[in-house]
């Protein structure tokens, strides 16, 4: 049986997605998993934000693929979501399409890690897959896509927990996270980063990058065992 | 006579521009036509968009391009949507100014379709017309811009059912659709899309284009036989 | 005695300003004229737009520059105004530090006529000023900054009724109009362009401008008595 | 005993802050000195700005460093608020990630003065900090980039009073001023300033900078014993 709280949050991350501005029309979605009870819930394909209801979210099997009961069909990115969630241990996973990561990705060019903003939030570049090729782009082309996620991290020996976000070639962003929330601020602070990211190319394409240890310093702070950013208890 | 609903359909349309940031003061204009009737249903020429009403919507003649009862006068560019319902098979026409769209066509760049985003609404370039020549500037003016869209298409040997937009040279953006609210929507991806082209050129100009199997496939999710994107039945 | 109706809508006119973006703070004021009289009202210097009351505009003499009645110091840009309504014939003046329109005018760039949606207001490039002496700033600089202002359309040949604008190098932009709200109208639709040729020129400096013929067409689709956009009986 | 005011002053600062769109999610801060009393009142670590509250302002020791009183961490930025106030003799302190203002602290370059928008509030170039060393991030982080805030002004001959703003490399802007509303505004003018520098930069790199008295006639317009701006009796 499914966690009840996941369907509520999944619901609420969605609404959140539709007010950041970071989708247009019905592009985007969220979902969130429950391992235990071997499902996701995902928005439906192609309904507008205003018009979604927590029932309206679709249950996919984490085995086959397939949803679960109801009437809607899930996201047609459903297949991307359903690879990351077999390659990547997270609770959840966003996409948007939202404008400069999306520049960025249709320039096939990292987020690269300029400053102690992004550090705050992912330790190195956020990587840019590499093209897909056109068995890939002609077969299975959503789940291709989430196996092109996961590959760019495995062959570049990221982590997916401490860059929890990737720029699809052409396409655009995907983040992750434990749970709804965490994956839709990431991709609120991923667009927040690609604009200043834009900016930076623009202006001074040639600019260094900060200091490793600046970049780990600020990571640290707000991960890990040594974080003392924020009220947690140390 | 005229269907009951175009008329509701065009203010609403009309209204729904107002208020997405792609006009500014009294620029752009919605109309959409009743091929039966004979007739096309305009914005009337330099009425804000809060004073519009539905009445107020000027009834124009596809076959003589003069308007039919009513005391205001069309859109100024009504000759222009006229010569795009002779020559292109929709029911309903756009016009904007909107900021980067209006950015390319004063380039005289066309919106390339550099990736998913843009494949999911438009399969392929969207195209911008040749100058016009002083002759078509200083004769029927509106109705030339008309026909010089028209011909971009025919000239280029381009499907205005599959790019239903344009860049009209040092000018504007058209778009169009099956019917007002989707002509809208197009105008409103199109502005999205002409801010990540913006953007991509201003950082990566020499960026690659992704493959043409990608843009199909991401085009025939949404559009023809074999869509599969959102709740319709297949 | 003055305009009855001038302080309402010099008011009007300044909340307008103050909640189209085009200012920051108290940056920016408007003015509006009654020549009978011999009076101009000002914002008052300094003051928050969301404080501002019609009784707290500043009546300047035409004749003297100084205040008349009231207890408030007009605007420090008055005799800006004050000179511009003495070189030009208009009934309102608009000052802003517009993002767009300042960066221009910190590059000592005109902005460009490159489409219609330009010459649709200005019948022309909108000039930017020679840069001021040391001793026309260090003297009545305000007055100065009017005196050149006049100087840029007398020198250059250019007409302020048909380019109702300036950039003040390494300023800002003043615009004018036959009253408050077009003046206003005006620096909105200033700022548009600007945002629109800092785009081209990040893209395409090199951009080819639109016939001459065109620009007339459109300016004159609007202005003048051959005018035929609106609802104006011809 | 501390100034009863200031608590409400740095509450209402800390909302103005979130209000402006300069910080994302429970990234800044704002900090208010009573140097009478020794401490400085500063925002919470992580906590989110709708969750804030006046009680919630954390008391630092501006003797120790260490929070006096209360259950909330302070900010982890506290040790470099700590430092501005022994460095400089101002009453507020405010740090952000504006994305105009940190694109130009991650391409470690100064805001320069190019106009009189830029010389109302800050009388030359905005500096920005030398990259830290690896010692200094090793070692007392957040205190070290007070320290090399300071050192930038001193061995800059920079007047904190005249440029109250500076750029961390490959960080982020801090402001400074008499109150917490006036470091808002400033950090507010700051990130408005590096919007229009950035477009300057993109399009006219080589841009020439104003005349110096231009810059010192609008300084002085604004501040010092001959400002003649706003309603102050002179």
């Amino acid at each position: 049986m499914m966690n009840p709280a996941l369907r509520d949050a999944v619901y609420r991350a969605n609404r959140r997605l539709a007010e950041s501005g970071l989708v247009h029309g019905t592009f985007g979605n969220v979902s969130g998993v429950d391992r235990a009870a071997g499902v996701f819930l995902i928005k439906p394909s192609g309904v507008a934000y205003d018009a979604l209801t927590p029932d309206g979210l679709v249950a996919v099997s984490l085995e086959t693929g397939h949803a679960v009961g109801g009437d809607l069909r899930p996201s047609s990115d459903a297949p991307t979501h359903l690879e990351i969630y077999r390659g990547f241990d997270c609770g959840a996973v966003v996409h948007t399409h939202s404008r400069h990561a999306t520049t960025l990705a249709q320039a096939r060019l990292p987020l690269r890690c300029m400053g102690t903003t992004h550090a705050d939030y992912f330790r190195g570049d956020v990587p840019v897959t590499r093209p897909m090729t056109p068995e890939e782009v002609e077969g299975a082309y959503e789940a291709n896509t989430g196996l092109v996620i996961v590959e760019t991290f495995r062959a570049g020996g990221l982590s997916p927990n401490e860059i929890p976000a990737v720029l699809v070639a052409n396409h655009g962003p995907f983040t992750w996270g434990a749970d709804a929330f965490e994956a839709v601020e990431r991709a609120e602070v991923l667009e927040y980063l690609a604009e200043i990211e834009i900016g930076l190319r623009a202006i001074a394409p040639g600019a260094e990058r900060p200091a490793d240890v600046l970049v780990d310093r600020h990571y640290r702070r707000k991960h890990g065992p040594k974080a003392y950013y924020g009220q947690r208890q140390p």
